[in-house]
C-alpha cells in the first residue's frame, strides 16, 4: 500500500497497543540508498528521529550492539518499533529492479547491492565463482555478507517466474533471520515492561512524484524476554501471499505510467 | 560551530566550487544513534535525501560497495559530498560523553559504541582482555571492528588529559583512515568530471533545545582519480588545533547550562 496509508495503519495499530509519540523510539534497518529516506521521513513525523541499524540492502548490520544501544535510548517505560526490510525499484517503464533518479536520463539498479548479490549467487551456482570467505576486513565486508546471506536462496531465485520480484522476497527472508537473532540476543536490554514491535517488509520505490509503497511481510509484538505476545500483520494487510507483491508492483507500474502520461 | 552556521559555511564553500542543490548527492557516514539525524536533516534541506554509508560510531561500514553505489546515483555531470565522523554528547551538567535523551530522567552514554570500544581498548592494554579476532559473522561484527580500529589509539587515550574528549578525536582519525581507503578504491565510479568533497569532523550533541555543534577536521576536494585538488578546511574553521574541540565543548556546556537556567 502507499507509504502514507501504511503509516496511518501502523500508527493506529501501535496506538492501540500503547505505542505513542512520546514513549516510542523507532529504529530503522533500511538500505543505504537515498531513496529509502522517504519512508524514514514519514516515521519521523510520528515517532521522532530514527535510530539507524541498517546497511547495504537493508540488513541490520549494526548488529546486537546497535540494538542494545537503541534499547538504552527508549523513553523510560516506553517501547520501540523496529522496522526492517529490502527495497526494490519500479521505473517509469515498469521495469522491476530499476528506478528513475534525480538528474539522470536513464533509470538505474535499485537495489544495487541486491542486484550485485544476485549476480554473485548466480555465478556461484553456475560454478563460475567460488563462495567468498566471510570477510575479516571492514573495507567491503557488508557486500560479501549480503552475497553469502543470499546464497541459500539461489534455487528460489533461479526458479522464480520473475527473479527481479523474487529477489526482494528472498532478501526479506534472509533479513528476518538476521534480525530475529539480533532481537533474541538484545531484547533483555529493553527496560521495564517495554515492548518491541518488530515489523518487516519490502519498500517499493517509484519514480519521483509517485508515492512509494510498503509491503508489510511480518509484524510481531514481543516482550523483553523475546516472547511473542501478538501477531499484528493482519492489521496492516489482507493476506500474506506473494501475489500481493506482484499486485503492488503492477500498481506501482500503473501509477508510474500515469505520472508520466499526465 | 553550531550546525546552522556550519551548514551555511559549507553550502557557501561548495557553491563556489560548483556544488549546487540539483547536481550534488550527499552521502553521510554518521553513527546509528538517533541524535545524529539532526545534522542529516540540515543537509537534506540543501542537498536532498542522503545516501547513508555509516554504522556504529560513524565508521563507513557500507564500505567500497556503498561508495560505488552512491557514485552511480549522482546526477549526470554532478558531484558528491561525503560527510563522515564520530559524535560525542555533552549533557546538561557539562559531562562529556553523555547526553540527555527524550523521556529519560538521567543522561546516558553518547556515543555508546565509542564508550564500549574505549573500555575494550583499555581492557586489552591492561592485559585483562585479549584482542578479539576480526569477526566472520555479521551478527555483531561492527562493534568488534570499532574496537579493533580504535586499538592503535590506546596510548593516546590512556595519556589524554580528558579521555572523553580524546575519544572522538581518535575515532575521527580511525574513520578518516578507513574512508580514505574506500574513496581511493571507489572514486573511479564517479562519472564525467564529477568531484568528491570529502568532509570529516566531530558532531557534538547537546541537550534538547540547544543547537548541536559540528567541528570540521578535514575538508578535501578530489577528482575521480583520487587526486587532491584543494584543501578547503580553512573555509570552515579558523585553525585545526584540538583546542578548538575543547573550546567548542566548553561552549556546548555553557549553552547547555544556559538552557537549563532559562
Amino acid at each position: 500500500m502507499p507509504n502514507d496509508m501504511f503509516l496511518d495503519n501502523l500508527t493506529h495499530t501501535l496506538k492501540e497497543r500503547g505505542f505513542g509519540k512520546n514513549n516510542t523510539l523507532v529504529a530503522t534497518s533500511l538500505c543505504c540508498d537515498e531513496v529509502n529516506r522517504e519512508l524514514e521521513k514519514g516515521l519521523k513525523k510520528t515517532f521522532g528521529d530514527n535510530f539507524s541499524m541498517g546497511g547495504l540492502a537493508g540488513f541490520a548490520f549494526g548488529g546486537v550492539t546497535s540494538f542494545c544501544a537503541m534499547a538504552h535510548h527508549i523513553p523510560t517505560n516506553g517501547n520501540c518499533l523496529v522496522i526492517f526490510g529490502p527495497h526494490v525499484g519500479v521505473d517509469a517503464d515498469g521495469v522491476v529492479g530499476k528506478v528513475n533518479r534525480r538528474g539522470r536520463a536513464h533509470s538505474g539498479a535499485c537495489c544495487g547491492s541486491a542486484a550485485a548479490a544476485a549476480s554473485y549467487v548466480s555465478s556461484v551456482r553456475k560454478g563460475v565463482s567460488k563462495v567468498s570467505d566471510n570477510p575479516t576486513d571492514p573495507l567491503d565486508a557488508q557486500q560479501t555478507y549480503v552475497g553469502n546471506m543470499l546464497l541459500p536462496y539461489g534455487t528460489r531465485l533461479a526458479l522464480a517466474i520473475d527473479p527481479a520480484v523474487e529477489l526482494p522476497i528472498s532478501l526479506y527472508d534472509a533479513q528476518k533471520a538476521l534480525i530475529d537473532k539480533i532481537v533474541s540476543k538484545g531484547c533483555g536490554e529493553v527496560g521495564g515492561d517495554g515492548k518491541i514491535a518488530l515489523l518487516g517488509g519490502i519498500q517499493i520505490n517509484t519514480p519521483p512524484g509517485t508515492p512509494d509503497y510498503f509491503l508489510p511481510m511480518s509484524f510481531e509484538l514481543l516482550d523483553n524476554k523475546g516472547n511473542k505476545l501478538a501477531n499484528m500483520i493482519g492489521t496492516l494487510r489482507m493476506n500474506r501471499s506473494n501475489e500481493d507483491l506482484y499486485a503492488l508492483i503492477a500498481l506501482g507500474m500503473f501509477a508510474a505510467t500515469l505520472f508520466y502520461v499526465m
